[in-house]
C-alpha cells in the first residue's frame, strides 16, 4: 500500500465531503414566502455547516499531521481509514437532519442532535484507531516519546467524551448540544496532535 | 498514457462514489411523522450504505493494489479501467433503488436486489479484464508466479460467482442475496490481492 | 503555472462530472408502479448515460496525453482549458434534458438533442483551442512534424463536423443524433491523438 | 504541513464547486410546458453559472500562483485556507438562490443579488488573508518588491471594494450588480497577481 494514494484518496472524500455539505443551502424557490424570512429561518442551517465545515477542516488537518509520520501502512490502517471516511460521509447527512429538525424544538429535535454527535463521535472513535494502531505497530517514522503520547491521549479523550457528553445533552437542550460540537471544533483549532512533530517556527516544505 | 493521471482520475471517481453514497441518505424532514419511526424504517438504506462502501473501499485497495505492478499502461487497459469505473459509478444508483424497495418486499424487492447484485457482477468482471490483461500483455513490473496466479484466478473467480449466485437468489430472497454481498465484501477484506508481492511485514513506503 | 496542478483540478473535474452523470439515473420509488416498468422505460437514460460517460472519459484521455506533451503553461492556456470544463461540467445537465425528453418525441425531444450535441461541439471547439494554442505558442516538448500535424486537423475536424452534423440531423431525428454522438466516441476509442509521440508497444511510465 | 495536501484539498474542493454549479442547470422536464421556453426562461441562471464558474477559476488560478511561493506553510494559513474554501463551497448555493430570483424582480432579486455579491466579498476577504498572512509571517520563497506589494494592494482592494459597491447596488439594481461581479472576474483574467513572478515568455515547468 502507497501512502500517497491513501491520501489522495481521503482528500478527495474530505473535499467533496466538505462541498456537499453546502447542499443542505437551499431555499424553497419564489412562491415560498419573502426570500428575507426563508433565509433568516435557515439560521440552524447555516450553524450546523459552519460546525460541521470546520470539523472536517480540522480532522483533515489531523489526519495530515498523523499520516506525515507514518513510514509504513498496513491493512489495518487501511481499513480503520475507511471507516474513519464512512463517518466524514455521513456527517452531511447528520447536519441536514439536524439542521431540518432543530428550530421545531421536542422530541425529533433532541433526537436530531444526538445523532449529529453520535456520528461526530463515530468519526472520533475511528480517528483514535488509526492513531493507535500505528503506534502499536511501530509504522512511525519518528516513535512518540511518552510525554507526547500521554498528551495525545488526553487530547483525544477530551473529544471523545466530550461528543458523548453532547450525545446526553443532546436529550435535554439541542443547542447546549451544538454549542458543545462547536466548542470541540474551536478547542481542536487551537491544541495540536503531537503526532506531528514540533517545531519552534512554521514548518519548512520537505 | 502516464499512471499517475490515470490513479488520480480513478481515485476521484472512487471519492466521489463513495460520498455520493450518502446522499442516498436522507429523511422526509418536520411534517413527515416522528424522526425516530423515519430513520428506524430507514434501516436498509443503512445496510446498503454500508455494504456499498465498504464494496467501493475495497474495490479501491484491490485496485491500488494491482496499479503499482504495472510497468506501463496501454490503451486497452486506459479503456478497461473507464468500464470498471462506469459500474463503480452506477453503485449509488443500484444502491439507492435496493434501499428504495427492499422493505416492500414483492417483485420490486427482488428485481432491485437482482440489478444491485448485478451491477456489482459488471463491476467485478470489468475489473478481472484490470486484472488478466495487464498478465497477458506483460506490463507487470513483477510477473505473476503460477502458485500466485492461480490463487489469483481462485480470488477473482469466488467473487464473480457469488455475485451471479446472488443475482439468482435474490429473485427468491432478496434479504439473502443482500447477504451473499455482504460476506464478499468481508472476504475480501480478509483475502488480498495477489497482484501485491506478499510482504513479511507492512509494506515500506518508496 | 504549474502542469501539475492544472492536471489535477482537470481531473478533480472529470471524475465529479463523470460520477455526477449516474445521479440522472433514478427511479420515482415505490407506488409509481412497478419497478421493471419504471426501469426499462428509462432506457435513454441509460444510453445517454453510456454515451456521456464514455465521450467525458475519451476527453479525459486525450487531455491527459496532450499535456504530457507540454513544456511550458500559459494564462491563455489555463483558460481554454478552462472553457473546456465549463463544457464538460454541462454534459450531465444536457444528458439529463435530453434523456428526460427523448423518449416523448417531437419538438421537445428534438431540441434536447440538439442541446445535447451543441455542449458536445462546444466541448470540442474548446479542446481544440487547448490543442491549438501550445502549437502556435510552441509550448510543446516535442514539436509535431507536419503529417502528425495533418492527421490532427483531420482529427479534429471529424469530430467538430459530426457534432455540429448532429445538432441538424437531431432537428430531424434525435434517434440518428444521438446514433452519431455514440459513433464519435467509437471513433475517438480507435483513434488516438498525435499529440502523444507514437511508441511501438506501451509505452514505458516515467 | 506539507503544502502539497493542501494544493491537493483545495484543488479538490474546486473541482467539486465548479461541477456542483451545474446542477443548478435543470429544466423541470416534460409536462411543464414546452422545453425551448424552459430553457429560454432560465437565462440567469447561465448568466449566473457563467460568472460563477469563471469566478472560482480565476480563484483557483490566483490560488496557485499564489501558493507556489510559499517555502513553509503554518496553522493560520491553513485555517485561513479553510475560511477561503468556506465562501468557496457556498458561491453554488448563492448562484442557484440568485438565479432563481433575479427573473422575478422587486425585493427578492434585490436580496439575492446582495447575498451573492456577499458571498464573493466574503471569498475575496478570505484571499486577502491567504495573501497577506505569509507576507507578514515571510514565509515566501521570493519575497515582495515594493513596487510590486503596491500594485497588489491596488489589485486586492479593487475587487474587495467591487463587490462591497455590488452589494451595495444590489439593492438598486440587480442586473447592475450582476454585471459588476462579471467586470471583476473579467478583470481578475487579464491581471496577475503580483505573487507569481514574473516572466519574460510562458513560464516553465519545474
Amino acid at each position: 500500500m502507497d501512502r500517497g494514494r491513501l491520501e489522495a484518496l481521503s482528500d478527495g472524500v474530505f473535499a467533496v465531503a466538505l462541498t456537499l455539505l453546502a447542499l443542505n443551502l437551499t431555499v424553497a424557490g419564489p412562491g415560498h414566502g419573502p426570500l428575507g424570512h426563508q433565509l433568516t429561518q435557515q439560521w440552524p442551517a447555516y450553524v450546523a455547516y459552519a460546525i460541521s465545515f470546520f470539523t472536517i477542516g480540522i480532522i483533515w488537518v489531523n489526519h495530515h499531521a498523523l499520516f506525515r509520520n507514518f513510514a509504513a501502512v498496513d491493512r489495518v490502517l487501511v481499513f480503520s481509514n475507511l471507516l474513519l471516511l464512512f463517518f466524514v460521509v455521513a456527517i452531511p447527512f447528520a447536519t441536514a437532519t439536524m439542521a431540518a429538525y432543530l428550530r421545531g424544538g421536542g422530541a425529533d429535535a433532541r433526537l436530531a442532535t444526538a445523532v449529529y454527535a453520535g456520528v461526530f463521535e463515530g468519526m472520533s472513535l475511528a480517528f483514535g484507531l488509526v492513531f493507535v494502531w500505528p503506534i502499536y505497530r511501530r509504522l512511525l517514522i519518528v516513535p512518540l516519546d511518552a510525554a507526547s503520547a500521554r498528551r495525545a491521549t488526553v487530547r483525544f479523550t477530551i473529544g471523545n467524551v466530550a461528543y458523548v457528553v453532547a450525545i446526553g445533552v443532546a436529550l435535554l437542550s439541542p443547542s447546549a448540544a451544538l454549542a458543545i460540537s462547536a466548542l470541540v471544533a474551536v478547542y481542536y483549532v487551537f491544541e495540536r496532535t503531537p503526532a506531528q512533530p514540533a517545531v519552534g517556527g512554521p514548518e519548512q516544505l520537505a
